[in-house]
């Protein structure tokens, strides 16, 4: 039985043979922000780039990534790679997936463990930009490098159907926020326009957020509502968080 | 400024520089699988371990894994795990997460990329057994080799979260099954009774489960109905699956 033979030798965890392989690992990290689109206030989700300085691909913007050093975990490489590229820090970090198609690199063997990453706008605003850096519209991409068009993609998926059930948007916002704020942040993630009145029927009958009693200061006659998200009720998804 | 230089030679993404690293790329499988106790028809949740033989952690328990080739996909690694560990194919595999601590391993650098399959009942049951396997129920553990007892946890609190949301159960059971059955699947993985009314209650109101019209064959007067999952209802969270 073929299997049967199989299985005395390969079914040992690897750790026990520390043969060099001839698999690369590396780490990206899609990296969120919702940025305002300059003028009328609007904001739209967008991520930066990194062009290609080498073959395969040069020239086509990729996500930042790397490889691992030995003592580096994989999350301090995600950080790392936000910091070099941006000069930020994130507010929430997540490991996404690790992507390992044979083919997903010409002439060589490639796995890439992928974390995602939200900075807030007031952050996002003083990310510095190197030569090669450039932030895109996270639905205007061109065609990227490698299979990262695809990665942003699923990304883009997880952070919509986190936004959905969990306090997520919270990454996007301070502490507390007015309503308008967080569907704000709700229309730049769904890319679509959400209406006022049944947004606020939502937030509110699903007690995903609450009044903090206090107002947004300013000038105003009438200013909106604060609110934070309630703590009380329980996150969908947290993950074995690797802390950086 | 520091992060300027960095960002030059460090955002570049990882696949332009074919180093070989040294840090070394598993991939390990949690196989689980709802396995009678023998008597009185209860049945808990078992997953298979492997004995090492090598250092380190000799003699000790470990999730079936090992190194992939340049030309395996990483779910395929992981079905090999599963075909070489138990001579079974996964009726479910996902991805579960990256583990990749600095200190996870002795003495060298080790990343697994971890998937978690199920079998159904009258799989396992098949399932050939070599020397260095056994099974183990899922809350009787003992100390595991490297951080393994940390992503059996893991994998089981993913089950557990995937159960109240989507239609996992399902790969435990065939296309139809009893209210009853599918009670004994819940009970198994959240490893605490739940009372047969109220579970009825619950199954009928979400409608994750609607009745096929059929019922049990069998010799009893009033046998149980057959029910199926709800295709209509949306999964929570497939990931971009890979085809193994």
């Amino acid at each position: 039985m073929a299997h049967s033979e199989h299985r005395s030798d390969d079914a040992l965890p690897v750790e026990s043979t520390p043969t060099t392989s001839a698999v690369a690992l590396a780490v990206s990290t899609v990296i969120f922000a919702l940025r305002s689109d300059g003028e009328g206030g609007g904001a739209s989700l967008r991520l930066p780039l990194v062009r290609r300085i080498r073959e395969p691909f040069e020239g086509e913007w990729a996500l930042p990534g790397g490889p691992i050093s030995a003592h580096e975990g994989l999350a301090a490489a995600a950080g790392r790679n936000l910091l070099s590229t941006t000069g930020l820090t994130p507010t929430y970090l997540e490991q996404l997936y690790a992507f390992g198609d044979t083919d997903r690199s010409p002439g060589e063997r490639v796995v890439s463990i992928v974390y995602w990453a939200l900075v807030r706008p007031d952050q996002a605003d003083r990310a510095t930009v190197g030569d090669n850096v450039r932030w895109f519209a996270a639905d205007e991409l061109p065609r990227l490098a490698f299979d990262h068009n695809e990665i942003v993609d699923y990304a883009l998926w997880r952070l919509r159907t986190k936004m959905e059930y969990s306090r997520i948007a919270h990454a996007f916002l301070g502490e507390t926020f007015t309503l308008a704020e967080l569907r704000q942040v709700h229309e730049a993630v769904l890319q679509r326009e959400l209406d006022p009145a049944n947004f606020r029927r939502q937030m509110e009958s699903s007690h995903a957020v609450v009044p903090t009693g206090e107002r947004l200061t300013g000038g105003r006659h009438r200013p909106p509502r604060l609110y934070r998200y309630n703590d009380s009720a329980p996150l969908i998804d947290n993950g074995p968080l690797t802390s950086a």
